[in-house]
């Protein structure tokens, strides 16, 4: 138990407005990378390019995040809804076979950001004491946290802070910051995940890697509040122990950064083997700091497994030896939202406080990765 | 006193490899703004393309910081060392007028953090327990400190943390966030500021307010450690409050996004009035929370003031009643650096511990501003 004590509560996910089946996302994406091609190549005749929309669509049926394993994502882009490119915003292929550059993506996550903070903050509402904004998705300030604390003139009540360009795991990061602003004496942090991955697809990257990634991220937004523990008469999730390391040798296994045309993304095919081989482990170490026994854990505990890939959650149930049942929430949320980077272990974390067949004083371990390679971990209790 | 009681020491500047006169720089910025601008004009006769030159030549002059304000600035691009446009990594300005596109800029910014970290931390040398990565000119994962960490094995050890696009204060919250980690009961916290201003320069952008930032941002890259405070026997500063407030309505004010050809900046002419205008009552606040009286702290406190504009330090020296001599560290920093974003405070504080004039009880009130418009404080105290 090194970590403050603090209870996380009063989840609150705002789902994106274009809820769509994977199997049409999938016909979309298809679409898109088919337009991008035939742009580039420019072919002769009808039938080359249909050919290459052909041998396109092929392509990310096969490589693509199937059905099975997602079944719906979200995405706040009117671009995905229809297939009129003269029309979209960010995907007007025939000008830029990659999307549109990194100007107009950053001004359409400042506009989301902004809706997205107005939503959750009424004009009478209560101002929390730390307001923490996560993503990895968009960079433009002030953050879309600092305008509407400008707008409702609560700039002497409301310290904003920004944790950004971290990855899939930032939610826990974020939550070390959050437990050490109540450790400084802070009465309430508020965090806010705003994650718009579908704004960076490239249609014009037709690796596999690439496919699965495209097909894989979903656009995710939810707020969350960190108390000191025992603080809310109501129930919440208990901060137990954190543990986060970086795996040596493993800095090109995966990596993010802004490029050209949005941002970018590379992932060795090595990543589930490399976590997979470190991550006894660490579990161990997690399971220390926290004064339980990881054999302990891995009957009792629910986990909440970020699905960095498709099938992520399947192998590490499967190293680790654990029930459906102790993974099922991580696998609904993949399976209704797809990955919607650091905004999906919250989403997870929700599940399990809501989900009332979860009885107080369930452990429940969460786990998340990203470039470093980072491995990350929480221990939290569900009270209440 | 509201904060986790600790001391900031072992500061350690790396000067960029190219330092230069500020009327060398001029010149160059001059050059660069008349090539863009020829390029974009493609005049007919070189009496005419003279003439642009000309022009812009007068412009940057006229506008830039000039060179009694700031003597000399360091770059880490070779760029900045000739006009040979052909041999431009970011400045091919025939090719684009604004310098290259993010993708490139991110990679320069990539290895140059890299190269950072690396002569930071020895092979043999104690790592920390936390390492805050700060800055808002290069977004890249795995981040130089996370390369750095996975090379060493130092994965189990160190936390790594990014503090980034917050901006010229980013110093502030960035101590916040330390000391957080701090009253979690880790032992040592570094934070390392890799800001590399120069690379986002757009010689295309001829508006007055443009080249007041092209002309008056340099590069720079400092490391220090936050110990919780009587840790070390040495010298140091230690931290006694801090304070961050939003102004209300300024949203629009100063604004810092990831944009088409780098990252670009608005800044109002209005933000110096905006600033002077809250910081009496904001100074109280900050006065308030560590049991100090205003007064008492404008007759005998030093002030690290963020030179974020060229005047704004005569400005609050004035609006406060301040000596010369409170304010020379600040002024210092800015003749022989220019203003180094988020690093400029800590180069700041960092004079102000090794001269031997100042000495120890000392208080010192830092200030620094950034998009929101965000007014950031703390009051530290000279120990040892």
């Amino acid at each position: 138990m090194n970590q403050a004590s603090l209870i996380l509560h009063d989840f609150q996910s705002q789902p994106a407005p274009h809820q769509a089946g994977q199997g049409a996302i999938l016909e979309w994406i298809a679409a898109a990378h088919g337009r991008a091609e035939t742009v580039l190549r420019n072919p002769a005749t009808a039938g080359e390019r249909e050919a290459i929309e052909q041998r396109l669509r092929k392509l990310v049926l096969r490589f693509g995040c199937s059905t099975d394993r997602i079944h719906s994502r979200g995405a706040f882009l009117d671009d995905f809804t229809h297939l009129d490119w003269d029309r979209m915003r960010i995907f007007r292929l025939d000008r830029w076979p990659s999307g549109a550059p990194c100007g107009e993506r950053t001004r359409f996550f400042q506009e989301i950001s902004r809706q997205v903070f107005e939503r959750y903050y009424a004009e009478a509402a209560d101002p929390p004491a730390v307001l923490i904004h996560v993503t990895c998705t968009g960079y433009a300030s002030p953050s879309g946290a600092q305008r509407m604390v400008a707008r409702r003139d609560w700039g002497r009540a409301t310290e904003v802070v920004h944790a950004y360009h971290m990855g899939c795991y930032a939610a826990l990061p974020a939550l070390r910051m959050a437990a050490g602003c109540l450790a400084r004496g802070k009465a309430r942090v508020d965090l806010v995940h705003t994650e718009l991955c579908t704004l960076h697809l490239d249609p014009s990257q037709h690796l596999p890697e690439q496919l699965v990634v495209q097909t894989l991220f979903a656009d995710g937004v939810i707020r969350y509040t960190a108390s000191p523990a025992g603080d809310p008469a109501g129930r919440g999730l208990e901060l137990v122990a954190t543990r986060e390391e970086i795996v040596p040798g493993t800095e090109d296994a995966m990596t993010w950064l802004v490029s050209d045309y949005g941002m970018q993304m590379t992932l060795s095919r090595k990543v589930p083997d490399l976590i997979r081989a470190g991550l006894g482990g660490f579990l161990e170490r997690l399971a220390g700091a926290a004064g339980v026994s990881l054999a302990g854990l891995r009957t009792e505990a629910l986990f909440a497994i970020h699905p960095g890939g498709p099938r992520i959650i399947d192998e590490l149930a499967e190293l680790l030896g654990l029930r459906p049942d102790q993974v099922e929430a991580s696998n609904g949320v993949l399976r209704r939202h797809g990955n919607m980077s650091s905004a999906t272990l919250p989403h997870v974390w929700q599940a399990m406080l809501t989900d009332a067949a979860v009885p107080a004083g369930t452990l429940i371990v969460a786990l998340a990765f990203g470039p470093g390679l980072t491995v990350s971990g929480a221990l939290l209790r569900k009270a209440g």
